[in-house]
């Protein structure tokens, strides 16, 4: 009796996975913003090496992401507007832009890898220790970043990144991921110079001009799966620098929600940047600083790879 | 000669003063941010007890003070606007709002006073502490304030804002006053119990919801005069607990805007809060915090008056 259930909810969980496929209720998705013709910034959705113009397929959308996830079930939405008629243009035609501007909140976790502490030899730390980074901070995903003279030690720091997708306020750990829309890929650039700086407050060091190119675009948490189980990468001049993975990552999302939203209501399109592991350029020897004509690439796994030059 | 000379310029600048006020070129000015009959957020221009509704008289002009600062000079448009034929309504039949929102940067200065930081008995502060504020942390000027469950410490600290007109980067004190817009008044409230949390970032307890009460209006620099020559005072439940001089600041609004605008891009509407005088929650003999129906009372000489009930 026992067995046959099983089966019998084995073959209902297929017929539905494959109804959602035919119905196009698959939440597995990735989306960005991007310029194609005219100044605006647009919002679409990737088919492989086609993008479709979300805007234009429905002009009741808002030209921006961070409007649109205020919306009602904009995952729905984008879902209808990425069927059969949509409006579509080459993904070689069109220029990605970061996939969210204009954030309330970018907010970072200092030292929230294992292996980064551990081969810094410093202890964890017991608390989050956050930081933020201002909104106009963020750049594309294949921008140029100026190398400002006011800083000799531009560093790199890889970090997955997770988008809030839902208001969140007094939500706990429990409930918190229903609040992640997706993730993307950041460098978490800092001036190394600045950090002891400023009475200690990470202001300075990560609110420089570009410090926070943002990209490709956002994959549902659905695309992603487990955000602990990615790989993350960072090249510089075509060399590996870091080569780290989520799993050591130590303060976990849904305890940041938890954390963060006992204080402060966290918006559609607030940004959560997860930590740096092992690599940065402090922790090169010699250290190792960003300079004008240096390429940086940085890649997570299941998401995708972004490209920068210093300028 | 010489005395026919000075009452010829005695002359041309009476002429020049009056025809200003004839032709509206007077920069004196006290700008708002209202609601009136719809949901929308308008730019007012006030005259004594009525509000020149600015958006009701010219449709072209952006529904938000910070956008309407990025256009070609917004204070001449003003100036034009409240002219003769301007729409008005009475000021007791509008909702006053923070006269800026959604700016992209909000930058405070801790221990930025000498007369508290010699009554704590602590050192001036070398370089600037810069700490950030989120733009939806922001309040109305006579908004509830809620009292959050996740602090017991909740401190008031009355501060003079300087609001940046145009954007700036690397600019030099000399020229930096060019860039400030006018002033406005907040209370920086703080959580008290969260300073030292958060590994000593001051961002969980700048971040509570509604911790930024902004207003009651902009005052523009000519109208202002000297911000150095003005007394702020906050009273608690009609008991006055900050009187202050701005004469104690210790840095200063144009170093401030060098040493920012040496790393960041400053745009208009970024809002920089110059510090707190002696007299907060935490150096009552004993400590006293908000609590839950408090009245907070929030003036600055040549400014205006907020109040805020804490809920």
């Amino acid at each position: 009796m026992y067995i046959i259930l099983k089966r019998i909810r084995k073959v209902m969980n297929l017929v539905k996975k494959v109804s959602q496929n035919i119905l196009g209720n698959n939440p597995k998705m990735r989306i960005v913003q991007f310029r194609y013709g005219d100044d605006k910034t647009r919002i679409g959705v990737l088919k492989n090496d086609r993008v479709v113009d979300v805007n234009a397929t429905d002009p009741t959308v808002p030209y921006s992401l961070v409007e649109f996830l205020q919306t009602r079930n904009p995952l729905d939405a984008l879902k209808r507007i990425a069927g059969s008629s949509s409006i579509e243009h080459n993904l070689s035609d069109v220029k990605l832009l970061s996939p969210i501007t204009k954030p309330d909140k970018i907010l970072g976790v200092a030292s929230n890898y294992k292996c980064d502490c551990t081969k810094r030899n410093i202890q964890f730390p017991k608390e989050p220790t956050v930081f933020t980074k201002f909104p106009s901070v963020i750049t594309g995903p294949y921008d140029e970043i100026p190398k400002s003279p006011s800083t000799n030690a531009m560093d790199w720091e890889i970090e997955l990144v997770a988008v809030i997708g839902k208001t969140a306020k007094h939500v706990k750990a429990a409930d918190a991921m229903d609040f992640v829309f997706g993730y993307t890929v950041t460098q978490d650039l800092t001036a190394k110079d600045w950090v002891m700086r400023n009475g200690g407050q990470l202001v300075m060091c990560k609110g420089f001009d570009g410090f926070c190119p943002l990209g490709p675009w956002i994959v549902t948490k659905e695309e992603l799966g487990d955000p602990y189980d990615v790989r993350l990468r960072t090249w510089i001049n075509g060399e590996l620098k870091q080569d780290g993975h989520s799993s050591s990552m130590l303060q976990r999302i849904d305890k940041m929600i938890e954390y963060l939203s006992s204080v402060m209501t966290l918006l559609p399109g607030d940004l959560i940047l997860t930590g740096t592991p092992y690599g940065v350029g402090a922790s090169q020897i010699p250290p190792q600083y960003l300079k004008s004509g240096d390429v940086m690439e940085s890649e997570i796994d299941k998401i995708g790879k972004m490209s920068n030059k210093i300028v």
